[in-house]
Formats: structure tokens, C-alpha cells, sequence
């Protein structure tokens, strides 16, 4: 599964998509973190979680990104050739799963707590979700590291219903509790949810590539980039949307916070 | 005790356990110091020492899987095979022991704290509970770093007296002093205790794994596991619940405080 060589621009391909993702999550948290008092105290909690899966994901990468460079080595003077995989170090497949295991449920909670509903409709939402996400998780994790084809496409079936769930929430039951929310509030609502559904949807295409007839080192390659982007959208793209609702509604909640953050910015304030 | 070879899904298990355990506590830490403004000044001291507890754990474990990274290597190309023990690199089973003695009375310190009791109260219970925690750690190295199952068992029951004791305390004479408490925070903070009975209970158990018949390295392994489970519950998810009770008791002893922080949209200001 894991190809015993890449060619130096394969190498080099996975080398800078990897160092992109911790660069994306790492200052995405920075920025978010300085960013922290231009909202109100209530949307706080949604922000705190999006820094955290980002800093959560930016630690996971580093791990990934030195594991990929301690199990491949050239013998080329300066490394201008061919990879072949190293003698005593592995790439560890199955990583991305210890970090999607924690940030994907934090990754609804954001969502979630921006939100701002009545306490039991957000609980009611909260004890539907995380655990499916969490499921939805786990039934990945064995198709992944198996190298049989046969449990990959089973596991990733089995994986689908709870994503499926997921999106009925989302979709269907979330879809009450929005009318509540500001009309501006309710289109990037909208937008936020088709992003989860594009970048969670690169994960299963980048899952099952391994089963189309792309051979050898280029499905490896390429799932590898498609996972890197995908993570790229599914957590700092997303909290940054994330952070957007909750100032329009730190906005609207408070016009006096507003005119202070306004006149700020340039715009005139509007009292 | 530390077992000569690892297969390569025995190995993957304890790294992803491992760097899990990082992750879990340094980002609880990170999210705890965002939070930390979302209460009153006077729940500060739990949380602060929380993040202490955290990042301690997070930085023992960095140590720890560093020495497991070094302590097993592999011939394998690409590391897809069996593991066996460096030369000239061994895994430092007795330093989980070092964090303990820092953590563990550090942990009950938190839990006095939040609870905001009379001073002489809080004093008393600290003198009783600081020293006991410190001894039980002592107390149980002497067995873990021993090859031999009587003194593994013998200094087990010794480190026993302590926990007894301390456990004494939290249930028997805490108790009196919890009746002061809000309704909301005497139900959290029962729900505290048992998960502090529950998380340190794994500890014993994982200790007394090699006296059991399970053979090889499975049984160094589960006990790996076992640990990292137990440091997660009882330092990074305790370290929430404690939040969770200055959170409940910030709003209880502040109504203004409470309005800025609820969210519009679901609780309603009291006022």
C-alpha cells in the first residue's frame, strides 16, 4: 500500500502538502487566538474549540510530516533522485485516525456552539453528533490499515451510514433552529454547511482511491494530497467561517460592540 | 518486563496511545488557559493549577514516547514488520512515576480549590491529602521498576494504605463540607469523585497486569495502554469537569456575570 518508491517529484509533492497543512492550521489558531476579543464573550467558546482542533491538527501533522521524511531516503548525492522506503522506520498509515478521532467531534461542537441555541436543543444536537462522528471514525480506521481492497470498500461502507446521519442532522433538524438566526447569519449558515459537506466529502474519494485502477505510487500520492486539502478546508478554512458568523452576531447581538468594532475597521459607525 | 520484540500493530497501538496522550493534555491545557476568563477570579487558582497538571503530563509524555521511539527499532524496509529493542536505548519504565509524584497531589489541590471552601477547611483537607497522594506514588515505584512479582505485588498493597486514605477523605469527611455547595455543583462534583475513583483504579490495574498469566508482550503493552487511558480520564478530562464546576459556580455567585456569558439566543437574561 505504502509504495516502496516515490519519484523525486512525488517526494517532493507530499513533502510540501504536508508542511502546507501545519502551516494552515498553526497560524489559523495564531490568528484566531489574537482574534479572540473581536467577538463577543457568548461566541467565545465556539472559537476557543476551533483553535484548539487547529492546534490539535497542526501538532498531528508534524508527527505525520516526520514520519513520512524518516521513511523514505535517496541515495542520490543532494537528493535530486528517486525515494525508496528507509530500513528501520515506517510511515504510520493509521495516524491520521488518532487525530481525526478528536477533532472531528470538536469540529460539529464549533459548529454547534457558534450557534448559540437554547441549552437543551444544543444538547439534543450535541448527543446525536459526536458519537456519530466519533463512529463514523472508528468503522474507517480498520479498512484503512487493512491492504485487503475487499475491507477497505466494506469498512468505508460501514463508515458512510453514520456520515449520512450526520448530514440528516445537519440538513434536516438543524435546518428548524436556523430560522431563529439572523438573516445574514442564516446564508453563511448555508454556506458553512455545504463547506462540511465538500471538504468531508474529499475524504471517503481520497479513502477509496486505492480501489480505483490508479497504480502504484500515484493513488498513494494522491490520497495523501487529497487528505492534506481536505484537512486544509474541513478545519481552518471552516473556523475561519466560523469566526465570521459569530462576529455578524456579536454584531447583532450588541450595536454598541458594534459601532466600537466598526470604527475600528474604517466603517463609520452607525449611530 | 519490557518485552524483546513488538509486532508491528503492537508497536503502532502504544505510539498512537502515546502521541494521543500528548495531544489530549496539551491541548485540555491550551483551551483551559483561552477559558480561563469565563470565570470568576476566585475559581482561577483550580484552573491555573489544571493547566499545570496538563502541561507537566504533556511534557513527560513527550519524554516518553521519545524513549519508546528510541528504545524499539526495525529491520524492515519501510518498518512494515516486527519491532526488537535498540542497543544503546532502553524505555525508562519508571518514569511515568517522576509526573505522578508531580500530578497526583497537584490533582487533588485542584479539586479543594474549585470547591472555594473556608480557608481552614481547605488547609485541613490539604494537609491530609498532599502527603498521602506523594506517599501512594512512592510508595508503588519500588514494585514497578522491580522484575519480581512479590515485590511488584507487596510495595502494590503498601501504596494501597494511602489511596485507602485518601479516598477516605474525599468520601467521608468531604462530604460534610459539600452540603454547602449549590444543587448543580454537589451533583458534578459526586460525578468527580467517582471518575477520580474510576480513572486511579486503572492505575492498580495496569500495575498488577504482569502478576496476571497474560504472557509476552501483550500484557506490557495493555499496560501501556492502560496508563494512557487512565492519565487522559484523570488528569485532561478531570481538568474539564473541574472547569465545567467553577463555570456552574461562577454563574451561581454572579447573576451579572452569568447574563454576559449566556448565550441570547438560548438562556434568557435573568434580570
Amino acid at each position: 500500500m505504502i509504495p516502496d518508491i516515490l519519484s523525486l517529484g512525488q517526494y517532493d509533492t507530499v513533502y510540501n502538502f504536508l508542511s502546507l497543512v501545519i502551516a494552515a492550521q498553526l497560524f489559523t489558531a495564531v490568528y484566531l487566538l489574537i482574534a479572540l476579543p473581536r467577538i463577543l464573550p457568548r461566541y467565545r467558546q465556539a472559537i476557543t474549540v476551533a483553535i484548539v482542533v487547529c492546534g490539535i491538527a497542526a501538532y498531528h501533522y508534524f508527527r505525520i510530516f516526520d514520519s513520512f521524511k524518516a521513511a523514505f531516503v535517496t541515495d542520490a548525492v543532494g537528493g535530486r533522485g528517486d525515494y525508496a522506503q528507509a530500513a528501520g522506520a515506517g510511515f504510520n498509515e493509521g495516524y491520521r485516525y488518532v487525530d481525526w478521532l478528536l477533532t472531528v467531534p470538536l469540529l460539529l461542537v464549533e459548529l454547534i456552539a457558534v450557534l448559540a441555541l437554547a441549552r437543551s436543543v444544543q444538547r439534543g444536537l450535541l448527543v446525536r453528533l459526536v458519537p456519530a462522528a466519533a463512529l463514523m471514525i472508528i468503522l474507517g480506521y480498520p479498512g484503512e490499515i487493512s491492504g485487503d481492497n475487499g475491507l477497505r470498500g466494506l469498512f468505508g461502507l460501514l463508515s458512510t451510514v453514520p456520515f449520512a446521519y450526520i448530514l440528516y442532522v445537519l440538513f434536516v433538524q438543524l435546518s428548524k433552529s436556523l430560522n431563529q438566526q439572523p438573516a445574514g447569519v442564516r446564508r453563511i449558515l448555508s454556506q458553512l454547511r455545504f463547506l462540511l459537506l465538500l471538504s468531508w466529502g474529499v475524504y471517503p474519494i481520497a479513502y477509496l482511491l486505492p480501489l480505483l485502477s490508479i497504480a502504484g505510487p500515484d493513488a498513494w500520492v494522491y490520497k495523501q494530497v487529497g487528505y492534506s486539502i481536505a484537512d486544509i478546508l474541513a478545519k481552518a478554512v471552516y473556523a475561519l467561517i466560523i469566526f465570521q458568523v459569530a462576529r455578524i452576531k456579536s454584531f447583532d447581538d450588541d450595536p454598541t460592540f458594534a459601532d466600537i468594532e466598526r470604527s475600528r475597521d474604517g466603517a463609520p459607525a452607525r449611530a
